[in-house]
């Protein structure tokens, strides 16, 4: 445990003491008036994050927690960068909001960097508040342009909350949600650690994974599907890397049988991976692409989707049909602006990729090899998982899919008592730490890491 | 024209001529990267805004304009209010943003100052981004409450962009959206102006419309029914004030047949109408609420669901299935802690009352006394239509349903050539101006309305 002195000033000009006595009226009207997402509410008791900076959150209590989580894995630059603060601050100052229907200087400069970022011709932006409905735009411009209506997605997989996205997802929040009603298909993807293939080899799981792929279109129908929407890494669902050959194939397949191919980039772009986005890992160019998250770092609501030539040129003379009040906002594309010049003046897309190769992943494998509980180690740039298991023979998850497990409550609360901040889902911890994070703070987070997973071997065989 | 002497400031500090420079390459970009809602992207050439201060923006030839539409009808504040601008700065340098799983100050706050002003008990706040995922999760609850599926809508209303709000809606933007497997079934609702029920009266519209609902529910199978979502007062689709009894008679039968009954006051909440919410005017307390726009202006994108005990106890211990990376945002609800702080301080609820009564009720009503464009004026508060038609008889609207025209285009046209910006649709021009609107503003912008209207007139038998 991190225990601020209690001298110390928060990094929000508090003392520890001010800190904790705000934080107890937070917490007292948080539960009497805020419904918390994808939760029970009478059975949550939810920290309080009272302050933030760099790789770090101070809760109600004072303490710092390492923050290996990047909240919802969209800090990149993380908190509270200067320079973004600094332009939010001053656009507030110059101009909050305009409707999407004006042109406006901060959302023109957005798209003009966001456009030179993304892969190929990718150069016309819709913005969105965030990712779900990113995902929803995107959809609805392959299902226009293609004029057909069914969407194939992974299992293993999350694309957001609103109602096409959340049926789009291949993850248990989906099933609440599906009337079976909403014209998606899934399918298996690759994932040789736990191959539906039966496959012992990259080469040959990327290889099933395809014939699989397609022989499901060919059973669906090729001219009823508009589109193929894939993470270009699964990023909740546990960042299992394509194997080579699998994205390029998925782009092969969908050029032979027309359908669009959207990369959802809104956990694994804008630097998670070591590169502007991590579709750039196979130089394949998307038909669409969505993003949200590391855009601005998620300090504003924003969200987009980038937008080939052609499927742009289906909406030159027909109106698109989809919008919302706050498409391209001022203050959100402001934000966006400081957050890319940011991250290109200070190098951080090349120090998530470095960090990534030096420092993360000797360090998993150091802690692989000595933890019993560890099945699995895989990631790239700042966008890494640990598959944590009871049994590393059988694999046996430490909790099962979509579940919780006594186990893995007690790995999180190990990670907290020693001050980190992780991302855990199911049978996985996460470690998705900003693009900017030094080696220093890396190689803390692993310590912590390492008694937390002495904690899930005594869960393993 | 109010063109604005060259060597004025604008209220962003920029000069005529450097607003001019910096407009152009606005312009530039925006039309190179920039992909615009519910337009043709070949067929359009925003208007670029460049500064904006109170009731007035400025277009990027320096031009000041009256903005009467307050952009999508969100500022309800007006433009760059001072407080809120300063709390938006302060609350980026404290916390930017934390994810929605913990308590927040700005979170927790803003939660209580909405609930305590929602009607009745709806006391949980479930924070989204806007107003359409606001609508997506409001049926969703509904939906999983009830364990019913569909959803009844009226005719003439919109509700969001994303799939199952845009299904919801009751205007053309649906069209190309639906393929008929949302689950949404419409009806018509009251309107008086252009009856469905063959009324003559108010009193029969009310009694007749409600008929036609229990008759739509009763062939449709109460038992099938989740939700019927209503927006208070249907804004973009007319701003039709329900007639006497009609709400309370929805409330009666969505009790009588255990159907929730949702408020969309996205448009017309926060004090838009003269009361904090639409509904206040009937006295009646819905299931669900759902609001955006109007709860921090538009100033920082947010939306959110106010939810009754009922509902929120379905969710007590059984998780709710929907979420999103921003619910809850810090900087999006502090900026709602001060714009609903800086509307009670000033008491702007009030002064649009007020101003609806005393001064844009007879001033429209003298415009409609004159022109012989008019049909109808209609409205509460600072929302008010001016449906303009070509025959005061038959009531042959100056669009079509769902179009333009070039009577229309004139109209707006001679708007902005006299310094207004309106909001048009279809027929109708909309008066909503802030509701911190001085009487002064609003006499000079009926002034310039009725010069508009002469050019209507031109269009009309
Ligand atoms: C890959 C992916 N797509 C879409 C979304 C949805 O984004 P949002 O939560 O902003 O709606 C997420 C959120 O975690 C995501 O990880
Ligand atoms: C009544 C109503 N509901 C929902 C919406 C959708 O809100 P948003 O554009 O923020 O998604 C709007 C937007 O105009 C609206 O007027």
């Amino acid at each position: 445990m991190t225990l601020t002195d209690e001298s110390t000033l928060l990094p929000n000009g508090l003392t520890v003491e001010a800190a904790r006595a705000e934080a107890a009226r937070t917490y007292e009207l948080d539960r009497a008036h805020v419904f918390h997402s994808w939760s029970a509410q009478a059975e949550i008791s939810p920290m309080t994050i009272t302050a933030s900076q760099g790789s770090y959150v101070w809760d109600g209590e004072g303490n710092r927690l390492l923050d290996f989580s990047c909240q919802l894995v969209n800090t990149n630059i993380g908190h509270q960068h200067p320079k973004v603060v600094a332009a939010i601050a001053d656009q507030a100052a110059k101009l909050c909001t305009v409707a999407p229907q004006y042109a406006n200087d901060a959302r023109s400069e957005a798209a003009r960097l966001i456009a030179e970022r993304t892969p190929g011709e990718l150069d016309k932006i819709f913005f969105t508040n965030g990712g779900a409905d990113a995902i929803e735009h995107a959809v609805r411009m392959a299902r226009l342009h293609t004029g057909r209506y069914k969407v194939l997605t992974r299992y293993r997989s999350y694309h957001g909350g609103t109602e096409t996205a959340i049926n789009m997802t291949g993850d248990p929040r989906r099933w609440p949600n599906d009337h079976g009603n909403a014209g998606i298909v899934h399918f298996f993807g690759p994932f040789l650690y736990r191959s539906r293939f039966h496959a012992t080899t990259e080469a040959e799981e990327s290889q099933r994974a395809l014939e699989h792929l397609e022989e499901t279109i060919r059973m669906e129908g090729p001219s009823t599907i508009a589109a193929i929407v894939l993470e270009s890494i699964p990023g909740t669902a546990g960042i299992m890397i394509p194997p080579p050959g699998y994205i390029a194939g998925v782009r092969e397949i969908c050029d032979r049988y027309g359908i669009m191919y959207i990369a959802d980039e809104v956990m694994a772009g804008f630097g998670r991976s070591g590169k502007w986005f991590s579709v750039n890992h196979f130089d394949v160019v998307p038909d669409l692409l969505t993003f949200a998250k590391g855009v601005n770092s998620g300090y504003v609501p924003l969200g987009g989707v980038a937008i080939s030539p052609a499927i742009a040129e289906t909406f030159a003379h027909r109106a698109y049909p989809g919008g919302l009040t706050y498409s391209g906002h001022p203050l959100a594309t402001a934000a966006a602006v400081a957050t890319i010049n940011a991250m290109e003046e200070e190098g951080m897309v090349d120090n998530a990729a470095r960090i990534g190769a030096e420092v993360i992943a000797p360090g998993l494998a150091e802690l692989a090899a000595k933890h019993r509980s560890i099945g699995e180690v895989r990631g790239a740039g700042v966008f890494w998982a640990v598959e944590l298991v009871a049994d590393q023979q059988t694999r046996e998850p430490l909790a099962a899919y979509g579940g919780s497990s006594p186990a893995m409550n007690a790995v999180i609360a190990a990670c907290k008592a020693n001050g980190l901040l992780p991302f855990a889902n199911f049978n996985r911890i996460h470690v998705v730490p900003p693009c900017n994070v030094t080696a220093d703070e890396v190689r803390e987070g692993l310590a912590i890491l390492d008694k937390a997973f002495d904690v899930a071997d005594e869960h393993a065989r």
